[in-house]
């Protein structure tokens, strides 16, 4: 995180144009003020909580009608389960990527894609590269592994008790098993990890959730799992947390690549030298460059996987999907490979190993996301695995996108046409 | 992303219970079916255009209601430039955290925060740690550095005429600036770094783009960058590419968490002993060895830097304010720090290298998100260094929230108090 | 990889003093030269074989005399089976590092610590930290896991054949079992993960490989299991090899870091008040900041997991013990911790994911060698876990001098005394 | 760092095969014992110090005259700034790797490298590796950049502080660059990077050190410019430290990854397809294969980089030249490619940004390791960049040898001739 002298400098000169270091530093001086409002109201979504929230904004009244249409307040309480000091909604727009056909052992079709964006050209790369798939004959995904892990963590006085009692927990995995299912239909401990680290032990308790994406349902059984630890051991913790950091939820680690987080879902299609020519005007040979020199590049760079932009489908698609859309952190990670065949078609692989999806529970149930769901065919229990392939397909779609337009100069030439399109419009606004 | 034996043995048990390899494999073979049929209309946000994709979809009418409610396809005509194959919208609730007292160099006083998500609890944690520092005083957010890159590389025949174009391009900087400011009257130039790795030069072009994101603005002014080099250079590339995939564009990186991407803050505050025991339930020293067990986890993990979840921060405040939320992917990355003063309080520090934001471009000028963005008096130009300092406050807020559920065990209390919120609601729809 | 704009004209400026970048491009050209003569004599240890491998150099009497003393040509044979090419031997001196007290389950007692080196201070700086741990009663390591892998990768035509090869596979585990136990009888196949990246699968052949650090057996033993693979398997593969560098054979990964490689030990120490003032001249509060701002400098290095210098004790050590100094790549990974106790000691633990030893093969038969091993007892079969915990020992105990050297500001002390030793000594000869 | 549930029951089964978990324990309980007695003698080398040492270890006769051959105490005096509490020597045999023909900026002609180690094989590969590139016309090899640095870090009561003080820092970077050209004649503060974290700031400072390694140069260096901070700075810092981990001495970072630690080097070849055929058995097509494999191996073993075994080229050449062996930790690290070119030959490049080396210093001057760096012309003052350019070549040398023995499945009948000999001297031993 060190910048380097001269940019240090380049900075401090931009910053320092106006006001100097220690005028900058004044306006940092805590203040003696008043403590602001609170909000009012809590999880409550009537009309007038909602109003009393409006009223300590300082916004538009156009603001106002943009987020809260008038009327509309009834229509808030949907959202009673999924948002607290709730003011109003906000909206974006949905396209569809595709036709993306798909072959795999839950997923298999003809997929139109609704993509929740405000990013001009995503869904028309999406479906470029959906189209493409499609006409090679569709793209194979296929679920490889599935796992949630909470990592609860104790603190011992020794090395030699932490020992101990990673023992004893070892030799309880069935009692933790049962513990664990006395707080879920749904969801099963899997796997029990053990971490020392000097005195402290980190558990490793993997679960499978079936349909839901499953952080609340392996919080709650990992919580009963602790309980009974803290009961049942003779060894006792001297202190210990239900999740101490490891799990890899909401961010990008090393471990949930090397095992798995959610789910994990290869995707692959060969895309024969005419569609190749027609529709991505490149070649098998010019893409095969293109991947060798962005693997060394993103491997140059640090990445955790080596990948283009798996982020875009998956925010667009957790977003229009009810899915949450923090998760993009861990599910934007894992390995494009393209090769040339021996008949100069492309080979393409996409592999995501912590794709966090579920088709119950969180957003999924309500109304715009519930809708995006059934479009795919997949809203409601049984559909997750389909999902996860889904997921892998449509990033396997933009990974051969956004290199063919790199490929073939498009990419620039696709955000000149955007700066343009903005450029009228504003010129437009301005007469 | 390997899978140990006997997690392969449950897995595939699970996989196999209703058919055999074979028989799921066979769902893998690639059938001879027609062509479906293409998404019409593209770009076009006509009523003609959208009923059209409707009819390709097999969606319920509830569903077609839901994200294109009657009369709404006039409206659709404000994203002409945010999205294409439009079908309609979702929409997500907004719920207000704070408020948070933030003195910052740019952003500076009392927020109330709009947050649009769907993962319950997520508004109210955010908004208790923003109160704990609000009655602490208020946080400290200052921005430190800034800067986007775009990395082209370029192919030669060997490793000597790589290096003298490496000399080449290190001579042409001024040029290469010049070339760069003709493309755009925001964006600048601000350091040109070379990586030779062999054949190959990868050039990182790192700009300042104020306002704007910049993406969109970088890859212009690179594209420019590119055709002067290949005009201009004695030493021609045998191929190159706009982008090599080491700017760290939507994913996380280690050399983005080294230098910067976007902008770089660090926010801090002090929690006194009695604002930790009344709000948050806690004490200094248990919030310390939280961190500190946290951060080993997370090292154990292999996580680029160490924080808890600063991708909920980010998720819910990029697509309340218009912001891209695939960059959730690179920004939810950095470190939080927490230790106990000597009077017993807790000083708590975030600091993010690699927020994504801009006030201007994108989809900040959308109704609802120009509304979010204006509640933050943070709408148009002159705004996104704000808006980044308010990032790493918010970012903090919630790290303090997070870490202090978990000293006071109310992190799965607030998870079991939604899950038997929805247990209700679910009885009740069965009734 | 990339150097930033002012570092690169500043290093061209360096560079290009005597010679133009023209120039020096030019001695990069090839030019055609008769080839030179090729090293005499392969395997074979003969005197003549040696005097003929002289003949070829250029070297002065004095380098031969030094590498290969007068009639120390026979005494050579002993490096039969360890190098090839052989023109003599180097000499480096080796130092006590101890006494350390350690209670391990296999290693325990009172070790004085051969090392190998040729940097100053080295030996004097474990020694110290020794002494501290043993005064105060003795550490405790102990060993946590083990397990060392090979990782063969096979080719398929689809992900498809991928699949089912690796259902396959995971069927087979027993017969691949005994494949390996006829190569060996002290390896034995002690897990087979499997991961699956498009058409490729890669096994991770996880084994036990009892007092040997087991490289050799390994691979053996995995040749084995492929070439019963490529017999038997169905689904036959387009081509494959033996390892496909997932197995973490000599770099530092975070594969190794999250499972393990070679073996798993912690080992922990309670320094109390009075050691670290008389010993160490510091406090635990001091050694506690210390640890903290250098385990979030790690962080921002980007390192695999956070310590200081594991990798001085295990190259001196393993360099001694004729154990492979390469290993050093891979084993100098871990975690540091230290915390204040409430008694206000310092409790210290380090952890080593990845220390690769044997006390059969490799250089262990060698003379002196096998000397070091002796004088620790630890020559020969039974020994390599006792060894293991030994290395986290030393390691905990140069964790502990290092930064209790940084706390008390006789780190730069103790590099200054060795400046002006040898200061004195260059003056000395040139007078 | 978490073992899996089988894995650990496996482990644990073996654990306790003859003893209980408490009976383990119990002999981790401290006893209350008699202190051990001190290593005498210190730094001192005199034969009186010696043997007091040796008095105090239970060796074998056999094992003090390996390590200490009667009568040559005296020569040990020739390590007296080298080493502390010296016993005795130990001697690893050097074997000569080549004809390697390097064409570089400062490394030029036909190197026969001495190559200490005890791995067999090691040195038959590398020398295999160095005549095929040797046949095919030699390699390129180019220094592309250097520079060492020392990373202290200060504590600060706030973030404003810490801004302020980093504002200061840079303004004073002339003065700092004076300080430290007071304590060396050689080195230079090349780069002053900051990076903020909360209240604390980490100093970036970048070193070239001509021909020394320069670790103890950059750390006196740094010591005067802390010393100049704590004196000159009005924001006085609570704490601070010479050295905050950040540097990555002695590991391996993506932050050293990233920019450079020591020198970085790339060097290339092209093998036509005769020198592939008859020296390595293997085609390009093949090599290329198998570097892809095994380059998302190395990313799905989440390594810095990607290469194969660059350790053990280091780990020869740094024992037999008098470089830093526990550099190896930071060295072996960086990119291996292969390509096919288009008349189906094989391109080749090897680039590493660490090489850690020197050509005074260290151990450098000794007697034996002064030979080796004669053997290769590059003892003494000048050859630092020499030394680096022709590592790089090694490694290169190196790769291309593993690649192509895995190609051609030599790899392991190399082990496996090793293994019977091993059998065979074991049979003739117990005869």
């Amino acid at each position: 995180m060190a910048s380097n002298e001269e940019r240090i400098n380049k900075f401090l000169r931009r910053l320092l144009q106006k006001k100097s270091a220690l005028e900058l530093a004044k306006s940092l001086v805590p203040e003696d003020q008043p403590q602001p409002a609170r909000i009012p109201g809590g999880a409550s979504i009537s009309a007038a909580a909602i109003e009393r929230r409006w009223q300590l904004l300082k916004a538009s009244a156009e603001s106002r009608h943009a987020l809260l249409p008038p009327g509309s307040e009834a229509d808030l309480e949907q959202y009673q389960n999924n948002i607290e000091n709730c003011i109003g909604t906000v909206t974006l727009p949905v396209g569809l990527a595709g036709p993306l056909r798909i072959k795999g052992m839950f997923a298999s079709g003809d997929y139109y894609i609704p993509l929740a964006t405000t990013e001009a050209a995503l869904v028309a790369s999406y479906s470029r590269g959906a189209q493409a798939i499609t006409e090679s004959g569709g793209c194979v995904s296929i679920l490889l592994h599935e796992g949630i892990s909470r990592t609860p963590a104790f603190a011992f006085r020794t090395l030699r008790e932490a020992g101990l009692f990673a023992v004893w927990c070892s030799e309880q995995s069935e009692s933790l098993r049962k513990v664990a299912a006395q707080t879920t239909r749904h969801g099963e401990l899997a796997d029990l990890g053990i971490a020392i680290e000097g005195n402290h032990v980190y558990l490793v308790l993997e679960y499978t959730t079936q349909d839901a994406s499953g952080q609340n349902m392996v919080t709650i059984a990992t919580q009963a799992i602790c309980d009974y630890i803290r009961e049942s051991s003779v060894i006792k913790p001297q202190y210990g947390f239900v999740e101490a950091n490891l799990s890899g939820d909401k961010k990008a680690t090393a471990h949930s690549f090397v095992t798995v987080r959610g789910r994990k879902v290869s995707a692959e299609v060969v895309l024969p030298v005419k569609v190749l020519e027609t529709r991505l005007h490149t070649t098998a040979r010019q893409l095969e460059r293109y991947w060798k020199m962005s693997a060394i590049g993103a491997i140059q760079s640090g990445s955790i996987g080596i990948q283009g932009h798996f982020a875009n489908a998956l925010a667009a698609l957790y977003i229009a999907c009810g899915q949450d859309p923090a998760c993009v952190a861990e599910s934007a990670v894992g390995v494009t490979r393209f090769d040339v065949t021996d008949s100069g078609d492309l080979y393409a692989a996409a592999t995501l190993p912590s794709i966090m999806v579920g088709t119950v529970g969180g957003g999924t149930g309500l109304p715009t996301q519930r809708a995006c769901l059934e479009i795919l065919g997949m809203n409601g229990p049984g559909h997750a695995p389909a999902l996860a392939e889904l997921c892998a397909a449509l990033a396997l779609a933009g990974e051969l996108s956004i290199a063919a337009a790199l490929c073939s100069n498009e990419f620039t030439h696709a955000h000149q046409k955007l700066a343009r399109a903005r450029k009228v419009r504003e010129e437009e606004e301005h007469d």
